[in-house]
């Protein structure tokens, strides 16, 4: 999508360690009027998908997923990130290692809000190497519930989470795709 | 805001401690249409503030802000919630104890985001003893900015954080105002 990746090009710094550095329009400051636009080509993307709920997790997937979720008269489940495994019987549980923190975290959602029934669409910042994707892609599992598909603001390809997605059976769309990054210079797809 | 007194009174339950459960709805599950109707009561209200910055604080700050920054076409900043005091030069950052939690975390923004010439609205799901509140203020005040206003979607008043926003010169603007609550029971001011 042209409009996020120029933006990519235009704000977004490289940094050591492959981080990608988009906090003064996605993650930290967010640009309103850019994510709305955002939720705007994932709705037409997924019209006929059939989704009855928008899956993110928290914090930094919720304004992409309330876009989105504006946008196609869904609501939006937000997954909660703990320290701990200890988890309570009322919840689905799935561990996810943090790329950019070097962290295990727990994703949790109440059995309350996803049931057998639900077509899932998962909507998060990134797509990396794919933990958090297959973290809450297991909530859906566990929850006998299908996933319709999984779409990230930004695509790291070289770290091939997309693989791991796609070997599921599920859709994958990225609003940027990026194939190559170094400090000073993003190619996209 | 009838809206919201109506959703809290047929979904909210009372838990013991004191505590609130709205994750139907606002927290956990999000009705998107709902919040955006929140959002654009919010731009009324502060359509006069001169506003030009949303401060509010993952996780579950950030669909409200959000909706209230498209309402009012305003970016969004997101403070980041750190387990410690460790902080870098290049942000600004206060203590806040979290009730519902019963533990200290502190908020941060980065100080390029922030400054001195931004009028800042600042948003948040819960106004209880007013903890979040301070923190956030601090961080405005930190930057020499100006805060116009303070919002929560559900205010404790017994809880009395209203009075600490107050006494620093703040308009505080709840959309469903509590003044007393049992497990069964919940009465409006």
């Amino acid at each position: 999508m042209k409009l996020l990746e120029d933006k990519i090009l235009k704000e977004g710094k490289v940094l050591e360690g492959d981080i990608l550095k988009v906090d003064g329009f996605l993650n930290h400051r967010l640009d309103v009027a850019l994510i709305a636009d955002l939720g705007a080509d994932i709705a037409r993307e997924f019209a006929e998908s059939g989704a009855n709920l928008i899956l993110t997790v928290e914090a930094s997937g919720i304004s992409l997923a309330f876009a989105a979720g504006e946008k196609m008269s869904l609501p939006v489940l937000v997954a909660k990130k703990h320290r701990s495994l200890n988890i309570s019987e009322g919840v689905y549980a799935a561990p996810v290692f943090s790329f950019t923190h070097k962290t295990e975290n727990t994703v949790v959602v109440s059995k309350e809000y996803l049931s057998a029934a639900d077509k899932v669409l998962i909507v998060d910042d990134f797509l990396a190497s794919g933990n958090a994707a297959m973290g809450l892609l297991s909530l859906v599992e566990q929850a006998g519930a299908k996933a319709v598909g999984f779409v990230a603001a930004i695509e790291k390809m070289h770290q091939g989470g997309r693989a791991l997605i796609e070997a599921k059976g599920v859709k994958v769309y990225s609003l940027a795709c990026i194939k190559e990054m170094h400090p000073g210079d993003i190619k996209f797809n």
